[in-house]
């Protein structure tokens, strides 16, 4: 029964996807949140995205959600960490799990990004993985070329950005001094990847050390960032620092 | 750089599901989460899932996720609807990129169930399609042994029950004369999955007509559930509904 249901939803979303319609409306915050799969290490982190899309909603901001439709680097089986090699799974098809069906491809971002007020990039390692090859080059990494134009685009016509956890990194490659935060350096329980912060700095970035609660608003280049799952918090950390970033960003843009 | 990282912290990760010790310590209030994999269509729907674990931490309760080890019925490509044959995924594998990792067997709860103080059950078709077979046979379907076992001890033991979305009609089939929620019947719109209502009827249980920001508390058999996505909402709504559902299961569990 629900089984006929679920298509018929399905149906009716793709029917939304196809008519849903960001283009400039006044009094309305368009902002595109970009997606790298469902799963924190071989995608988006869910705590994260899911964080993204509800603050935005409950600001009065309306999310458009984009991924790039490519296969993932791989797939990590979270339950144990070890790769599973049997099949592969695509960026955009994995993210439309958070979206719950309501996913465009990233392209059409880059064509169209002067319809939004804001990108945001929550985190995840799909962010090293699938939008760059961070996770393998580090500093020396190279960016999916749409995250590249979209960024310097943006940067350019003076579109707010947004980057939670490890995202950050692709404004540090992409932006020249870009001032941005991966969280902090210690203590290293709490703080399990400072080694990004290095990575950060030799591709020029300007780095602050922030809390998980706290955001860094680099407002010269209208770029934000928050630590997200940086640090090793709970649950409701997370949800509260990116609700941080994303109340500072809307406020910031409507006082503009 | 990040890969090597991932690797090490998923084996710190299995480390602590390995020693993560749910036994009942004086003053904390454990919670088992029963995700069902990882997507609306096919699994748990992600945004409740976050949600009951968020709003569990934020007060102050000890949050630990259990799933079944079982293929999932099938597997949903959410960008589309359309059924993917090419591969099997495992409900307790799929679970695991919500919980970041640390997700114990169901059958590990079936033996524990007394350690904890309430057993929460998110919505998404996985309820309909991995946890029970209510998707293909409505009111004359099956629960997963496990969760029968759960649903009918902890009702005895006064172990309180919260559901959220289609996840009530898990307590309709096993349990007797309870109260529920499935949210409302119109507008059509607004509340797409009506049809679940007449079927948890006519499984014997009673129903009350919820708002998505309502609560259905059934203090005779400790029994609580709220709308989510039955309603057709932001992603912010289904946030506050089970909000407010956590905060009251743990204010009685508290009282009491």
């Amino acid at each position: 029964m629900l089984r006929l249901l679920s298509r018929r939803i399905l149906l009716a979303n793709s029917s939304a996807i196809r008519t849903a319609n960001y283009s400039k409306n006044c009094g309305r915050t368009n902002v595109a949140v970009v997606l790298s799969g469902c799963g924190v290490y071989d995608g988006s982190e869910i705590h994260e995205a899911v964080s993204v899309l509800s603050h935005l909603t409950r600001n009065d901001a309306s999310p458009f959600v984009f991924a790039p439709r490519i296969d993932q680097m791989h797939i990590i089986n979270h339950s144990n960490g070890d790769e599973d090699k049997s099949s592969k799974r695509n960026v955009l098809v994995e993210s439309a799990r958070i979206s719950r069906g309501d996913v465009k491809p990233l392209s059409e971002l880059v064509e169209n990004y002067k319809n939004f007020d804001a990108v945001v990039f929550p985190g995840g390692f799909g962010v090293a993985k699938n939008l760059s090859d961070f996770a393998v080059n580090g500093p020396k990494c190279t960016v999916h070329p749409d995250v590249v134009s979209i960024l310097e685009n943006c940067h350019k016509s003076r579109i707010m950005l947004g980057f939670a956890c490890i995202a950050p990194v692709l404004a540090a490659r992409v932006l020249c001094n870009v001032t941005i935060t991966l969280g902090k350096e210690s203590p290293a329980e709490d703080w399990p990847h400072k080694g990004a912060i290095e990575a950060a700095k030799s591709m020029g970035a300007i780095i602050e050390l922030k809390e998980v609660f706290e955001v860094s608003a680099d407002r010269e280049n209208n770029v934000f960032s928050t630590p997200a799952y940086m640090y090793n918090g709970k649950y409701h950390e997370i949800d509260d620092g990116i609700g941080n970033m994303i109340r500072l960003m809307l406020v910031t843009l409507r006082q503009s």
